[in-house]
């Protein structure tokens, strides 16, 4: 074989006069006539073979032969290109080789689908072809960012005095948070293993064990049902940091968030990236991930709502409810088709029932603005222009408003904001606004079953000024929970861990988990925390969607070598299949197929 | 909490006189009446705080009631400790803190053991309590030398051109090699996916898919039966790259491997390391994994034995067997019970029927060497010479032989050898000795089966030059693998696979694996190999192994954080464990035992 003296993408004029061997696969076969022209592709790129019988007549008798695809190793000496015929969208697009020797590796079938012309492709039938479709330089190009930012993370925790120390995958399962994927044991039948839906308590139990600072990147499984953006199996950069206040861990790993966005994007984050509290972000953007690429905000009316003539307005106040608007700026061109009937339905679609409107108009005497809307006539010449005001409004503005439950509210006008910020283009391309959001409350209370959830998880800690409201107060104890936002989506989050047995315990107590039931769950853990836990805390980012915004794109499965569909099969592999039946025996387990086959009595049909 | 400026283990002598900041446990403690004395250590080891109640007298009081793994933070000076009260042993061994701040972090249990005397302690109980084991020094160096092992894998893999790619844990079930851990599928119900035991197939799609170099240190599962040197998951450096020969493959990675030993134990491995044939390894030293730190090679003296008059040898011989042995130096001095009994009963285990022996001693006339033994007289004096000369005994030798089928010679053969070596102390302690294996066989013959056997797997290609021997002589075919030993332990293993789909489908044929089982097992590999696949092959190396070797543990336990028994349980979670029926019920799955509950009727007892 020959071998490769150069990758096809590396060769530039400073190569000219070279002999070079170069590998790869045929991207495009030309045959002029005489000359035969070959686009060789390998990772690292393309570039340009020429076959010339003049030259060496059998070679070029053998390069006609080639098709697209075929894998080849060819050598010769890199030269110019001829006047006017320089390529200037291929990195290597100076010059060409002109090949004098030729070596067919291996033919290749017709390919699946066009190389080049991808987006025409469903995606089907690029993941049953994954090994082609992974061949094209876009989908290289995921693969390669992918590799970088993982070996970025892995030097800045090597810097930093992190160990990667490896858990299980081979866990318990702890009927917490997501459901778990189990694996059967043959060993001890009937018990099982369960894989991790993240690493917590391990990295946790490393902190007892004096590890100080651990890292991992670490693959996680939760056997949840079918998401688009979600898979079963993520990769997780997990992070737990010793004698380390929240600060500490926000410190540290920013950094490397701005590291990686610098290194790839090119992006500047200045550092300290913000901090935004929960109640801040939930008043101002209605979710505790605000994409701040434009500013939008919400404002509560529910003041001046109180005293308008509108019924659907004052009977919501009347009931607890609350009401709440964003002013979309060049808003009035939306016709009122627009915004009662597409708009409208977009807030039902999150609960809401209904979008007030009124838009802003400068008014026709040049004295200031007002407001024109079927439901103007409610609102008096003073509450408009208080409305007016609250919101900032402009001539050319339209002011929207939802009138409900808090949670409706919020949940139904943040989408609307996202989507308005992005089709009135408030939204820059290519600019990434970080935000880290604090002092989240520790419970959430669960109305359905009358007791406090944890926001976060069980182990997360209280902030200290907050800890005797565990006693009087527990609804308003704020955690020490930090949650890394870029763009409105959350690429990381974490908090410190409770490190004292007692506060752990009265935390249990809250969520109405029992001594028991605690000590069947996590005993181990509540056991490792009595000899000696430093106060201790982390973070985990999700590694699968900080590729997605270092590369631009909406789909995991873009980012992942072999993802899984939504419902979590590989068309490749055809993964998951069945199994002998000697596998279930010797597992000593039953489908219910198997337990249909086993339970009907013979004569039976 | 007061903020560290300095681990424990990190302070000298030049830091005299600096205000310091320290956070960890209490490893020891010592009241000296008016002083305490405590040695405060983290992960980077210890040192000496001093607490004088004449200088802070509360701290001093808040000292007295510290214990023994409690977790402190501390601030204080940094002197010189008093005239000859150096501690040599110690790093900071020279200084002491005075300190003048004390932050009681969190109490502790009294510790399940004395973390300075674990020999004494069981296993079952270090593992149990791992988040303490882990605090031992000894435990964290390994820690600290598997992610510095890891880290380096990393950067070499990374500066050479190779991508980390990740490669799904949620596969297909082969019945191939060991035993599949399954995960049954809640959304396709009696379809499972299974855990990879390696990412074989994975990695070789992904240099058809142009991935070109491709790494992954990765998790890796077999259902095996117990084993005390396996673990049911363990870690892969799993390496394959395109458009190579088998000397590229070894040369990229003993580059590696030698970086590993300098940078770890200062160990100079000269590379290139020495390749030897598979048949010269079995020859002389009765198995493809030789400990060459010492010589004591096998000797076959099966055309001497035909001729001699005893007949446990003669009839051997004319049955097919061989007769083969070694020459134990200083030997001599082993009792007839030592050899009759000791080593007999030693060979016998590994199936050998008995051990010859031959004492070599100087005639008493000086007039060169002879034997000495109950069998010496069945051989005549020009036999006894040229079996002294053919192993190159001395005076105070024994050579000790074995006659039997020749896998049974070798096999017993091989381990008495190493025993020897060792007690012998031929085996110098500290010594690295490394040798590639090649020019392995690529089938071995299933005499039950009636068929061959793939001695590595079924992708392994042949060496070129045996091509034609896929026809003729399948038997006598080499294959392209090749696996690093060292000191007589495979730390790796890989081959050049196959890439031609003809090539792929002759071997299946040898193997007895119809093209109907090759498609439903791997069809969608095989299918890949059509689309134009590179020459390219790999390697993997078992980094548990790896870092065995390196900090010099026999005990696989030893180098996993939270590893598992034996049989494959976790001491500390107490996985696996019990599954709520309800999760059963999601995956409909019946265990044996709940099966039996479904299967009485009632009223039956």
């Amino acid at each position: 074989m020959l071998k490769r003296t150069h990758n096809c993408g590396e060769l530039r004029s400073s190569n000219v006069g070279e002999k070079v061997r170069m590998a790869g696969w045929v991207h495009s076969y030309r045959d002029h006539g005489n000359l035969v022209f070959i686009d060789l592709r390998d990772r690292e790129g393309l570039v340009q073979l020429v076959f010339d019988p003049e030259q060496h007549k059998e070679v070029h008798a053998e390069a006609r032969k080639l098709r697209c695809e075929w894998v080849i190793a060819a050598q010769g000496e890199v030269r110019r290109r001829s006047e006017g015929m320089d390529n200037p969208k291929m990195a290597t697009g100076e010059i060409e080789v002109a090949i004098d020797e030729l070596e067919i590796l291996n033919t290749a079938k017709t390919p699946p689908f066009d190389i080049d012309s991808v987006n025409e492709v469903n995606e089907e039938t690029r993941l049953k072809y994954r090994f082609f479709d992974l061949r094209r330089p876009a989908m290289q190009e995921k693969m390669r960012v992918r590799h970088r930012v993982a070996k970025m993370v892995r030097d800045y925790y090597d810097d930093n005095g992190f160990w990667e120390i490896e858990t299980p995958m081979l866990g318990k399962s702890t009927p917490e948070g997501a459901r778990d994927f189990l694996v059967p044991s043959r060993l001890y039948q009937g018990s099982f293993y369960a894989l991790p839906q993240s690493p917590q308590l391990f990295k946790q139990i490393l902190m007892v064990a004096g590890s100080d600072r651990y890292f991992q990147i670490v693959r996680c499984f939760r056997d949840e049902d079918p998401r688009a953006d979600r898979q079963a199996e993520f990769t997780q950069v997990d992070v737990e940091m010793s004698f380390v206040d929240s600060e500490d861990v926000m410190s540290v790993n920013e950094k490397l968030v701005a590291d990686i966005f610098k290194n790839v994007l090119d992006v500047d984050v200045s550092l300290p990236i913000k901090r935004m509290s929960y109640k801040q972000a939930i008043d101002e953007y209605g979710i505790d991930r605000p994409d701040l690429r434009f500013d939008m905000r919400l404002h509560e009316i529910t003041d001046i709502a109180a005293n308008v003539d509108f019924k659907v307005f004052t009977s919501t106040v009347k009931k607890g409810g609350i009401v709440k608007g964003l002013c979309a700026p060049g808003g009035g061109k939306f016709s009122r088709r627009d915004i009662e009937k597409t708009l409208t339905e977009f807030v039902n679609g999150y609960g809401a029932k209904g979008l007030a409107w009124l838009k802003v108009v400068a008014k026709e005497d040049g004295s200031g603005l007002t407001v024109n809307s079927s439901i103007a006539k409610f609102f008096s010449e003073e509450q408009q222009q208080e409305i007016i005001s609250r919101f900032d409004a402009n001539d050319g503005d339209v002011i929207l408003m939802v009138a409900d439950k808090e949670d409706v509210v919020n949940k139904s006008l943040a989408p609307l904001r996202v989507k308005l910020g992005k089709e009135l283009g408030l939204c820059k391309e290519g600019s990434y606004e970080f935000v880290w959001i604090v002092d989240f409350p520790l419970f959430d209370w669960n109305e359905d079953e009358k007791r406090f959830d944890s926001l976060h998880h069980p182990f997360t800690a209280p902030v200290p000024e907050d800890l005797e409201k565990l006693e009087s107060d527990p609804g308003n104890i704020r955690s020490q929970a930090y949650d890394l936002v870029v763009n409105g989506s959350e690429v990381g989050g974490g908090s410190i861990r409770i490190h004292n047995p007692e506060v752990q315990a009265k935390v249990f107590d809250l969520l109405n988990i029992s001594r028991e039931q605690a000590e069947e769950r996590f005993g181990f853990f509540l056991k490792a925390l009595d000899y000696g836990t430093p106060p201790h805390g982390g973070i985990a980012f999700g590694l699968d969607r900080l590729v997605m915004l270092l590369t631009g794109t909406d789909n995991i499965r873009d980012v992942i070598a072999f993802p899984k569909t939504q419902r979590g099969q590989c068309l490749l592999t055809d993964a998951p299949g069945e199994v002998d039946k000697a596998q279930l025996d010797e597992l000593n387990l039953r489908t219910q197929k198997h337990l249909h086959a086993v339970e009907k009595k013979p004569g039976q049909a």
